[in-house]
């Protein structure tokens, strides 16, 4: 076994968001049809992308940041050459784009750099025409996609070590589908698999969309990674039985106190580690620390569909009319977080202010 | 509201496990139909009614023993008239229906309440014949049957004032489908509901066979009982945001010392509420519990097919070769279980013992 490369020119994993072979589409791995089917689609217009990210064709917290960035760049060909009329366009695709998903805060952060990357091509070329500005969009979304692969890849190497030999439960899909590779916490499984460590990991389903069996598994048994696929609800008993000796979950937010918001069960993982003493790890890329604010108490909670809860492999299994609750994500409070690794290296959460400001 | 009523020929809800008009079958509510439809079907012969337990058709511990009860005097309606010989086949017939499902206590209770009572005819009647033995068989299921009426009738009586106002979790299906009627945890839930006590019941849709959302949901909403479908990682989120202010559920088997195994992720349900100091109880008749066993570690768990896992709704939701964990059934300990509601009364779990005895 030979630990992976935090090179990013090196990296021959899965890329789930691309550039079209032209340049001139965003190329998204339509997440919504694996395991079953591998689909790519390829995407020009502001609503297909759009509706690409609120209804999973693309997902994970990173991911739709990249998403994102090749988004901006992508429908910014059809804008007009005029800077201030280029600038309104942006400004509304922006808008559009941002109104997808609330809680990941890498949608705002790919966004708002894109919005930086324009200020400053207009800043600092006052003749800039259409053509400029698009380029600065490629460039800066090139940088973001890259930047986050290089982050998973670091991640990666610092979060390794933290993972000992033995089961390791993880919940949700945080692989190279839910990146622009590579993975954050599957990530760090991966990084651990490849330096040596004797690993079994146990994938929570994750219901209701079923990242974890759809997604995870798939990632790692095409990895030959050794697994197991479960329900949510038997982690618990194989705590119980000494079976899992660490956990490891990504975020779609993290606030300066080290809460950290994530899929919707994430927290009740975090809670059965607690009870039987067992690590309990959050990997995520920097961009994912929300530093604007104070505690999880503010992070906006998505809740979806009540159909996602009532339908099962799109059959309904419940009452058609019976009341449902379906919040997408869930907020772990720092004190039950063993450590936070990032590409920057692994915190402890109430570390996380003052490496911010360091 | 008015309380319900104890005595069991008052009851006018649903009775899921029955001898049929002519009582020569052994009839049962398609548990694995519901809530899409309603269809009854009538059993005579052996190979049918265990795999109606293996199936689940019939399911609920307490409603799989009155199956058996039923179900053997149903099938000695062709055994043999000469006594040696009608024993020999009730036996075959005992060990065929033992070999079911592991976990639940009650099937081995109802199936050696009747090898009883064909032993005390055999004794009391020296000269009896096959149509008394029948006879004797068919007393004792009725009873037993009735005695589950009226023992879930109690426990609610019993159980109604240890709930609180406000939001109830329960996971699993524990209603009249679970049982001869009225229900263990869920009789609980309706007896405090038809007392006036304001509730709100948080389902568990309980992966991976969703008696929750199929069973339990059609249940309270049939009945008006206010409730809400999550999936099983949701509960955590709610407990946390003040929304759940007890659990129930019930059990397959409690042993000696009050460890209760019930349906896989009842434990996970426990370690939350321990976690956020919210009461758990367990809801289950005296026949639930079983002496012979010290601890819940000599429980046997049925581990089913992996197939349960990988699909959705009958649909392939992840790869068709992943490894799969599927036990049925977790164990609970003691120190995580507020009490035990059975029809003597509500017990702290290191009571029964004493009680047992008294």
């Amino acid at each position: 076994m030979n630990a992976i490369s935090t090179d990013p020119s090196t990296y021959q994993g899965l890329r789930p968001v691309q550039l079209s072979a032209d340049g001139r589409a965003l190329r998204l791995l339509d997440q919504t049809r694996l395991p079953i089917e591998e689909v790519w689609v390829e995407l020009r217009e502001l609503e297909p992308i759009a509706h690409a990210i609120e209804t999973l064709t693309v997902r994970g917290a990173p991911a739709i940041g990249c998403a994102a960035a090749y988004g901006l760049y992508v429908l910014s060909l059809a804008f007009p050459d005029d800077p201030e009329a280029f600038q309104a366009a942006f400004d509304a695709a922006a808008v559009r784009l941002a109104n997808t998903r609330p809680t990941a805060v890498n949608l705002f952060v790919a966004i708002e750099q894109q919005r930086g990357a324009l200020a400053k091509a207009r800043a600092q070329q006052p003749a800039v025409d259409g053509a400029g500005l698009r380029q600065a969009l490629r460039e800066e979304a090139t940088r973001h996609v890259e930047d986050d692969l290089r982050f998973c890849l670091e991640m990666g190497a610092h979060g390794a070590s933290c993972l000992p030999a033995g089961g390791i439960l993880t919940h949700c899909n945080t692989g190279a589908l839910a990146t622009s590779g590579h993975g954050t916490a599957l990530g760090v499984i991966r990084s651990a698999h490849a330096s040596g460590t004797e690993l079994h990991v146990f994938v929570d389903e994750t219901r209701p969309l079923l990242q974890g069996s759809r997604l995870t598994a798939w990632e790692l048994m095409h990895d030959g990674i050794p697994c197991s696929l479960l329900c949510d609800n038997m982690a618990g008993a194989l705590m119980a039985r000494g079976e899992i000796q660490a956990a490891i979950v990504g975020a779609d937010r993290i606030t300066a106190n080290g809460d950290a918001a994530n899929k919707i069960g994430t927290y009740t993982v975090a809670v059965l580690c607690k009870h039987h003493g067992i690590p309990f790890y959050v990997a995520a890329p920097w961009t994912t620390i929300d530093m604007s604010l104070a505690s999880g108490a503010a992070i906006p909670i998505e809740e979806r569909k009540p159909e996602e809860v009532r339908r099962h492999g799109g059959n309904l299994r419940a009452p058609a009319d019976v009341p449902v609750r379906n919040p997408a994500f869930d907020v772990t409070p720092a004190e039950l977080i063993t450590g936070i690794i990032t590409e920057r290296g692994v915190f402890a959460p109430g570390e996380l202010a003052a490496q911010a400001q360091g």
